[in-house]
């Protein structure tokens, strides 16, 4: 058991109050203060992507005992539902039989995640917001404004889970030799609602992730509990067809009649909410170190900021905190060691999945519709089916399997080279579901 | 002419004031701030490395009018003079004959400078911290801390010119979809001095840039025009030679017996100065866009700071002003489209020095012992002499040149993929000054 802190967690999201249950079960003295009202007061904010939790992020929830009772809050998604146009709807599995993706709604979860942080014992700071700390002395500072009066609250260690744009990390950066990017992409998101029926069940499959791929944007849809989808609409920011250019209800209502045609009747007040709704951008945000001492440490967003391609944001948070849970039991009350083992296992793979994450942004949006791609697609497809144990696919060793991101990176960048060469086959068209290409793999797969 | 506006320029360092000038003689009014008191009031900080002026600083010199005054001050370098352990002292010519850099002290430049652009009508607001900027109204915010009083000023257009670590961008840099990275190398560096011979002569040969490279770290000296030598010891923050393990004054007293036994003795202060001298962290920056409307600019390190490899940084900012004075000729009033033209142009050659930079780095502190390396640069050398008009080294086209740093890259990296080819020949170290060899690169060259 370690000796107990008095702990100040930043951010009240996902992740910092699955840390602050985390370290309150742990026997510490923990507050979480966020700059936000109490989420479970106000209506939640439509920008938010639905979540898909997956292995590493029910594996985080089943140390601190919760697995059970997020779960209530989930649906199971086994299958992507393509909506390409001119053909009919069909499936594409996620994994082996029982492996799904869990969808759940941002707000719901967080709510759910505050009130158990909140039953066991720790203290929340709504609308307070933290402008500055002291790092050697876990000193935080809050106050109205950036050049009002302040308070000073004294802690012992300061988690910064305060998100993409995080506070804490702005003045870690202020450091020489302290590593830092934000990248943007050119796309941003804006998100709309598909509604129940009025019996409440789904009005599209509720076991299914919905994709229209349109080339250069997308739509998606994914089930709530309540029967409705929250959908997403990912869109360059410039160009022919983006967020700049329509700029009218009556251009969005004719975008969604040419691209989304089968859709647009269910997507509930579209012409509204298109304009009510934030267009939001989507940043990957990588930086280095995460700790100060053994006073300040970051999780989440806040260390490594990713794009959603890959539906492993939270995930990978919630990763984080099983790690670091991992190095307090094995470095008890070093904290100084604890956060040096902890950024030095998760950097990596942090960089990993942003990594991934960034090349499925990439292959979503340009490479869907190259037959090539899909031909590469369906070769690997059929190969893993014959030899489930020497072709793992790179969806599921990130999906649905806790080993580390890094790991899954190099192996799909191996199986990535292996299947260059496949490609080179002279007639591949024609034979790829022949025993030679099967054979060429698994020489290739022999080949070290 | 442009329409005269009042405009603030954030930073009186070297780009800064010829910024100043520029504007000032294109008929403008301008401030200058800086939260240093005047450069030529106090003694110059001991963290400088001294400049190395090449073609594009001149350049921007001799169109504002100043090239000669400038010129006063720096002493022609055309050769690396390499003290190399156990081999006599020799020298490497930078270029053709007539071809050199100028050395010229930090300081001393900056309050020529100063001067040039007081003199001109510049006012300087020295002592001022710059705390905020409203960037659509083009105010600006200084004050004596981030919490006192701050006082307001109301200009027409603000450029950020405040270095690596600007204020300026760091506004911008809030604004989304602003991508920005800082990237710090594991090498630091500190200031060392060599003082003039009584009679006031040079202690080493003042037409030379001098380097003891000794693998992972490495002196250099550079002259000035009062006899002395300004040196910079280059060496990594942590590891077995560093500057964490270099920590009382009998270990640098070792250090520099061991490493560099020729200049120990003349480095006056060594063991003082060692310990006084702070130790500079070095840090590649970049970002985008470099401006906002018609209102905002960066300039020089605050768009694009690179590590001092090629000898470029000041060079890189200087240049910065002639494209954007070229655009401002060309677009006349019309300060977004200037604006918009100065950074698609300058983009991508500020990407480009700094990979060069950063090459420069590697080089310097991983190959210049290699065997392998060294044959490479000798053919090459070989080569150029016979075909000069094929084969115009990188470093000149960086150096000696006002060609975009874009090209120099881009040949630079064929001239690689070249010498690659070359270096794969059977017994390249025996035939390497054959015709063969040279018939090789002819056709290489030929292939596009």
């Amino acid at each position: 058991m370690q000796e107990q802190k008095n702990i100040a967690v930043v951010g009240s999201g996902l992740v910092g109050s699955l840390l602050a249950l985390y370290l309150k079960k742990a026997g510490h003295q923990v507050t979480v203060f966020d700059r936000r009202p109490d989420v479970r007061k106000v209506e939640f904010s439509g920008r938010s992507i639905n979540l898909a939790m997956s292995d590493r992020g029910w594996k985080a929830l089943r140390t601190v005992g919760i697995e059970e009772e997020i779960r209530n809050l989930a649906l199971p998604l086994d299958k992507r539902a393509m909506h390409v146009n001119d053909k009919p709807l069909y499936f594409q599995k996620y994994g082996k039989e029982g492996e799904a993706i869990f969808s759940i709604s941002r707000g719901v979860l967080n709510r759910k995640m505050i009130d158990l942080a909140e039953d066991a014992g720790v203290k929340f700071r709504f609308e307070e917001k933290v402008w500055d700390i002291d790092m050697p002395e876990a000193k935080l500072y809050t106050g109205e404004t950036e050049k009002s009066e302040w308070k000073e609250y004294d802690f012992e260690l300061i988690f910064g889970a305060d998100g993409a744009f995080s506070r804490i990390r702005h003045k870690m950066q202020r450091q020489s030799r302290f590593n830092y990017s934000q990248h943007f992409i050119d796309v941003g998101y804006k998100e709309l609602t598909i509604p129940a029926n009025e019996d409440g069940s789904h009005k599209l499959d509720n076991a299914s992730f919905h994709i229209w791929p349109r080339g250069e944007f997308m739509l998606i849809a994914m089930p709530n509990l309540n029967g409705s989808f929250t959908c997403t609409l990912f869109m360059p920011f410039e160009g022919e067809y983006s967020f700049d250019t329509i700029t009218t209800e009556e251009k969005a209502d004719d975008f969604f009649e040419k691209f989304f045609p089968d859709i647009k009747a269910e997507i509930s007040n579209l012409k509204r909410d298109f304009f009510k709704n934030p267009t939001s951008a989507m940043v990957t945000i990588k930086c280095f170190p995460w700790a100060f001492n053994d006073k300040i440490a970051l999780v989440g967003d806040s260390a490594h900021a990713i794009v959603p391609f890959y539906g492993q944001g939270m995930n990978a948070g919630f990763e984080d905190i099983s790690v670091l849970f991992d190095k307090m039991k094995k470095h008890e009350n070093d904290w100084e060691n604890i956060f040096k083992a902890y950024q030095k296992e998760r950097k990596p793979n942090a960089d990993a999945i942003a990594e991934l994450s960034y090349q499925n942004f990439i292959e979503m949006s340009r490479k869907t519709a190259d037959p090539e791609f899909l031909l590469r697609k369906k070769i690997e497809k059929r190969f893993g089916e014959k030899h489930p144990e020497n072709w793992i696919p790179l969806y599921s060793r990130v999906t649905f399997s806790d080993r580390p991101y890094a790991e899954a990176l190099a192996i799909g960048e191996r199986q990535r080279r292996i299947m260059d060469e496949v490609m080179k086959t002279e007639n591949i068209k024609e034979k790829w579901d022949q025993q030679e290409i099967e054979e060429k793999i698994l020489k290739l797969l022999a080949a070290r």
